[in-house]
């Protein structure tokens, strides 16, 4: 083990600018062979902004909404290539079949609890519909994404509308994003352990493009952790059908951005890769998950009329494949470092990741 | 042609009892070699039950809303098997990845117009949520499906509230089936003309399984419009590309019903039949269409744990598959037949299909 | 009845330079809004080329091989822009996963009878690894078609060899192509007539790009045909489930190119219009059906690296929409036009199209 | 690190039963939280049997064929409930379309080199058309994997003949598997090492079922391994894009059987968790992956007429996808542990992996 914790530490040290307050990376664990980006988050593709509105009301209601733009420029008018891979469909997602079809996104993605994925597409409606340049729009494919923290959250209140969701949009900025217990993130559970928003990113070397990949993820699923191939789950006993009883269920929602000027087929590829990450943290898709990867370019220039840059080659899109999984693990791991204890609906308590303890097995 | 015409002539004597209103039947044309159910409707399929809540005010509100019900118990309780088919995607259908991946519907099919489905979302839980025996449940996969009513309807003032939707759905009920100008259908346009609801069925004779498929569907289409092989639009001198201006834009929500006890598998092929129907008509799922089937079984029996009924063999769906296709084929001309004039946003108005005119061509 | 008629004969004098030796539009017959190119074949599109090699042997061998080849350069060193749609799976077809994962053909298109698929795919290998500049190619991805020819043709008896497919292959040339029972199509049964190879294209205007679609069909499936929306199978008594008895098996595959420069994920929506055309004549997809649709585009320089031309918005593609359903439609009337009756495996016979008797049809 | 190594130690010493002569648990190294079965491999589902065809002639001639049948009846009488998942889909695979179609399998499955698919397909036929009760038979969808053994493989001189393949049916037995350099592992090259055949299996406790997953793998791929999480490819230096240069490239063939009573929709979901359990090994499914998995029940009796079985339920399968993905990840870890040192085409060599330096990683 030692010769790995050398490397390890090598190669935390390279990268020392990163400033995610919780990562995985602040703990000495670092993930992959290839090196994230400058804040080691979503954002590190130039152009694209997130923003959360939390909802931590009373006892009972604990949800939010996170927004990730591509640009901040009008998306309707400047849509971007884009693909969805279904990990396991049980899920709300909204807007999955015209991004399917067309290979664009037009819309911001929202993201938030189970049952306000249509106070998420009115809200972008009512952010989109009057944006200067779309007074005559009649069709939009608002594109919602959720997951259920109902174990948390009073769901069935339906406490997140429109207007939540319309401030995560304009609140939404470039730069490190807030991570765990926060938007979107703010009520759910992973691992059983509390989960949330993390995001994490790559960027490719010179020679293999120079692209970047960054991730978002919306962590509320099952399975047997495992952190850098460590089976944290089963060392801490805590992972699903442990007793044979324990549910699996919940879901994943994952965001992929890149600059790489990738066609909505190859950004598929890209986004079913996504799931691979998830993989290796342990997640199983289980029956009752709703694990969605949502991935776009931010090359809008691909689908100028006529474009004005040429696709990569299938040959060029393998690194981007690695990029994406080593960043959604990354992505996942980090929500579980950044997430802090929380009680919620009828006291309910779902603890954070034992930071501590996962790091003394790095040491042992 | 005079050969041609007999045939139609029987084939329709021997329907007599078939009453809906407006339907192409009425007009002695005949479509396919099956026969219709007895309301030549959707609801023929025993249980299934439909809905329509409309929306005319003033000079610029023309739309609403339809519900479908495969029963009319607590659907979340009692799942059916159903299937999605993707015609062309370019639409905002909500709920379709869980029914891919689960196999089932659990909640009421509920048509509206493109800006509404997060209304129709809403109506949904709002009427979903609070059924008896629903109490607990924190995750419900609302179907709603959506064309374009733009041009007649100030669909951008998003008039259909939860409420219209919640209507729809109580006032569901067995039996004939209004068409035309009339819920999700009260401002669509097709091939030119006034499109809206319409339905049809087959009932396969009992050496071929005795079941029943129905089709209802919200036509809002283009294309070059042809009725029992007649090219009607080509002679009306009305259909897309004409003059190399006109859009083939627009959409089809389509809904197939069958009481045959068949899986999501072959749900899925009996939909993807439904486009085919549609082909019939002179369709041709234009890029901007959002053409979509959802099927489902009435045999909830499949669902139950353990299953109480088998579902059918491989090779007993294909009578099934043109029994969807005829119904569809129908379902859209009836659409044409049922509607009527309308004036609508702006003072634009839509004229119905001339019905006499038609005729005639049957009888020239 | 008349307009349509007179409607007809006008379109007809407008394309009197088709000169395809038995098509409909030689009975006055045409389909469809748009025009043929000037064979009225998928030649129609520059470059395209068709081999066919014929098996009539003794009393028991009606089979052989059609090659299409998108160019005539060495396709494994210059792909084309590809995609496969899969109308109903009940089929054998090679290379469909790689050119849907990867975009691209690299190899002939070859069509011959089911059990022969490996033959096919050896020839094609025969052929290609042994081309100049193939020298080290390891991998190279076959893609054949087929359907079933074995009422006619002793199929068990695979007397499709390698050798047979490389003839076909190095036979392919550009202009009229022969239709009917020849190459693959040569045992084939359509309606319950002889079926076999069929050809057809439309050209759009200048306005609408100007791009031509031309589809070959082997046509081998069953239904209710309708030719130009008459109900001739109904007419003549000859369709599936007339007696309840009659299988409405059978499959097609349909090949699709175009010069367009279209992507493969608006090559693959293409496809999916071959199979409205398929539905247009009457086919049903039957639960036994292989009906397949491939597609390409010869603009191979969408694949160049960079690509050095930009592929066509979706807002462009309806026109290739329509006529890719007008030209499959037409494609597969026209085998039925060009077979001639067929005697074969145990005496067994099969009628071609009572063609005068449908040209009566439409005089009347 | 010392607790999971007294947890893995404790977990391998209740399984002393297991023979598998090189399998990782034979170095003490154990995965996952599931049990395997008797022979730790696919032939612990009960019915399913292996068999294996090694060309390993002069210097030149490194392939094989390895087959996979559910059951050694008459699989065209007796299909059995089948899926197919395409990873991605830089393969050959035939007959996948038919599965996906019909939902079954009617061949045994055969794995291959990549230029021998048809040679597999002959001798599939050659097998299957000449068995008692399939003297009519004209239609069967011979199944045929591959990877590209070429490395180590004279490939274009496609030595694997039809009567290769017919032998490798002919043999399979139940019971323990060879691994490793055999059949059509036997000039497969992974992460590197000397890659192969592997077998895995899990069976589950009674009381989430007590069903039975295995898998057998051809294993041919590249990424960054990792076994048991040991971070394995980077500690020995050995991975894709470590110096920026070595290719990813290279396939995987996945073969999932269970004995639980699973329809094809719930079959293709387990599929689609076998790419996770290569996933958990630093596979990354490259753009010049041809990576499939294909899953079956031997539970024939769903697929009776009537079925005589209920499939299970959605709700039931979680457990079975958990068993795929750690059985998945073990068959692939286990090919690299019976692998050996393999001399080949122009005197090329590929090490086996290091096992004993690998077994002191853990010991650390």
């Amino acid at each position: 083990m030692r010769l790995s914790l050398a490397l390890i530490v090598l190669y935390v040290c390279s990268h020392t600018l990163v400033s995610a307050q919780n990562s995985a990376r602040n703990y000495g664990i670092s993930l992959g062979v290839l090196s994230p980006g400058e804040w080691n988050a979503i954002t590190d593709v130039p152009g694209v902004a997130v923003g959360h509105a939390t909802l931590l009301e009373g006892t009972q209601v604990r949800t939010g909404v996170t927004a990730i733009l591509p640009h901040q420029e009008n998306l309707f008018q400047m849509k971007v290539p884009a693909a969805v891979y279904v990990g396991n469909g049980f899920g709300k997602l909204a807007g999955s079949t015209q991004i399917q079809e067309l290979g664009n996104l037009e819309s911001p993605i929202v993201l938030t609890n189970t049952l306000s994925v249509a106070a998420g597409m009115e809200g972008i409606l009512d952010y989109m519909l009057f944006l200067e340049g779309n007074e005559e729009v009649g069709s939009l494919n608002a594109v919602v994404g959720e997951t259920n923290d109902g174990y948390l959250n009073d769901i069935r209140g339906r406490h997140v509308r429109p207007e939540h969701v319309v401030e995560a949009i304009k609140k939404a900025k470039n730069g490190p994003v807030r991570e765990g217990n926060v938007g979107a993130g703010t009520g759910t559970v992973c691992f059983g352990f509390k989960g949330g928003i993390g995001t994490s990113s790559r960027k490719l070397p010179a020679n293999l493009g120079g692209y970047t990949v960054g991730v978002l993820v919306q962590s509320n699923f099952g399975g047997v952790l495992q952190i850098a191939g460590q089976p944290v789950g089963k060392i801490l006993g805590q992972y699903s059908f442990r007793n044979q009883l324990e549910s699996a269920d919940g879901s994943c929602m994952i965001v992929v951005a890149t600059d790489a000027p990738v066609d909505s087929r190859n950004l598929e590829r890209i986004a079913k890769r996504a799931m691979m990450g998830l993989a290796r943290t342990g997640g199983i898709a289980s029956n009752g998950s709703g694990d969605y990867v949502i991935a776009f370019s931010t090359a809008r220039q691909l689908l100028a009329s006529p474009a004005t840059v040429t696709p990569l080659d299938n040959g060029a899109v393998t690194p981007l494949f690695l990029a994406a999984i080593e960043a959604t693990e990354e992505a996942i791991i980090n929500s579980l470092f950044a997430a802090e204890d929380m009680k919620g609906k009828n006291g309910r308590q779902v603890k954070a990741l034992p930071k501590e303890r996962v790091r003394q097995l790095f040491l042992e």
